[in-house]
């Protein structure tokens, strides 16, 4: 599934193979009208972006790869367009860095986080959380801070990628280490970001794999002054500016 | 109805209104899941561009509603998000400018152009053409290429709003005036148009319709004199440059 009939050497294969994840995504009851809206602010941005993981994008990338490594308790959020977008990207992603994966929507239903917990388990997931909503992200209206106590209220660490800026800011406010993906190196949710990652997520999150695998036998110092030596103000920058610039 | 719950005082009441009508759309029927997405697209170029109309596009537009006003046969082209977005505004400029209105939709369904000519009427619309499907536009695949014999076949200038790159292209190679809004300097179908209004939708027809009620009375060679002196390659150079450079 997922498109298997878009053969890779299309010019736009990554485009459309987007296009189909997203819209089977509508047809799974788990992206809503508010997702493809989202799905086209980042086709915008990343058009402007040139389709590629520039520089800054990476290092983000590895930053987070070694901070999910460093962390106590990390823990992978996953809303609806993730869940469609890259489901079998997020469960590569939660492996190698020994990761939680919670499911956390901004339009929260039972119904459509269900139906994400499928086709995350349809992709490899064993173990999702996010059904049990026994904790509370402080600052946010009840049903935007529902999230489980032993998931995103107790993580050190948290990938929130395509997050709403409301709860980016929250979680950030919380002093948990945030790390965002999102297109748009102006939003609230990449500047509130501890690591922001300016990138595709379809990009973004297998080179976080990929990293991940390479640390996976580094020692802490090396891990830490990886994380040390990134410079979130700089990347939101240099983003701004391919995107200005080109 | 489109959202009188909310107040014009909000500062982000063009956004809220815009989410509004393009759900309803959705809601109604007439708003594709790939309208959504080019909702999105729009919306980023839109915040990039600061969310106003710049000088060249109020050049574009007033050009645009001489072109129509010095037209034989004006068509103003409506699908699926333009009839969701700006039904009463689309209907207000063709009565400005004695255009017809068109149903043309790049996923066409029998059931989706009835509920949108119904919208349409909803909103004022006498007379809605799109559904006799008679004529073709060469170059485009069948389903892509139906028009009406007696509307956008016929017509001498056309009104394209936020239309696919690839139909824009192939109105151009058929030597009609071409009138192009969207929110993209840098797509196909704005560097196709004779007169491309890089503009939001909801501000551009208004102003457009404003522009023709203000030169009801002009001359020929008044209106001619604007045709010639708007020049598309400076307008999207500063739309491109507006959007990069801020």
């Amino acid at each position: 599934m997922n498109g298997p009939e878009i053969p890779e050497s299309h010019p736009r294969h990554e485009s459309l193979l987007t296009r189909h994840r997203i819209e089977t995504g509508v047809d799974l009851g788990i992206t809503s009208k508010q997702g493809l809206i989202a799905q086209g602010r980042g086709e915008a941005f990343d058009y402007l972006l040139g389709e590629r993981t520039i520089p800054t994008a990476d290092e983000a990338a590895r930053a987070a790869a070694a901070h999910l490594l460093l962390a106590d308790h990390p823990v992978l959020s996953v809303n609806g367009n993730v869940a469609a977008l890259a489901p079998g990207e997020a469960v590569r992603l939660a492996e190698a860095t020994g990761a939680d994966i919670e499911i956390n929507l901004f339009n929260r239903t039972q119904d459509r986080i269900k139906r994400i917990r499928e086709h995350l388990r349809d992709h490899g997931a064993e173990n999702v959380k996010g059904l049990t909503a026994d904790g509370r992200i402080p600052g946010l209206e009840n049903a935007r801070a529902k999230v489980d106590a032993d998931g995103i209220a107790s993580a050190d660490v948290v990938l929130v990628p395509l997050e709403d800026g409301d709860r980016a800011a929250a979680l950030a406010e919380m002093g948990k280490t945030e790390l965002v993906i999102d297109l748009n190196p102006m939003s609230r949710s990449a500047r509130s970001a501890t690591v922001p990652i300016v990138d595709n997520l379809l990009r973004a999150l297998p080179n976080m794999t990929a990293q991940a695998e390479a640390l996976a036998d580094a020692d802490r110092t090396t891990l830490e002054d990886i994380v040390k030596s990134f410079d979130a103000e700089a990347a939101l920058e240099a983003a701004e500016d391919r995107i200005r610039n080109g």
